[in-house]
């Protein structure tokens, strides 16, 4: 899997609103009202990267969970990326 | 609780040899064999954060564990800090 160019980037990430580029990589924060639901959504996300074998750097701080995602065999973005921010994001939305 | 001076804190660091201070924290990285042997700590420590209301910032970097802990209301390290860190050396120690 390819490194997306930044125009392909750019496109992407107007669908991931919350999430931003950080270097090489996608990075969001999630703020939850507890530090137990914090880790309950790091739970369900390290479940899912086990699944698909894509791990991305999880950051616990109280009641926010910073996710940064990068892969880096193409050594940068790639659409295995963006689709673990989508599920990610839709973790979070079905909390609600 | 107030925070420990230098040398009760190097006095500390002597019993906590893969401990480190960083800035008004001390620190410590895990390494684990798999991902999900990561995450099986992570929970454990969690729990206890929970049991004991103090938080440490963890990041986990695939197999690598990062525990960061200071005590905010004392801006710096404090002997909650000291006992956490003893009792996450025990929680690895317990595992193997």
């Amino acid at each position: 899997m390819s490194k997306l160019s930044p125009e392909q980037l750019e496109a992407r990430l107007n669908d991931l609103s919350e999430w931003s580029l950080s270097n090489d990589a996608i990075q969001r924060t999630y703020q939850f009202d507890h530090f137990s639901d914090a880790i309950a959504f790091v739970n369900r996300v390290a479940e899912y990267a086990e699944t698909v074998q894509h791990h991305p750097d999880i950051l616990i701080r109280y009641n926010k969970v910073t996710l940064t995602l990068t892969t880096h065999d193409a050594e940068g973005v790639t659409n295995r990326d963006i689709q673990f921010a989508t599920v990610a994001d839709d973790f979070l939305a079905a909390r609600t």
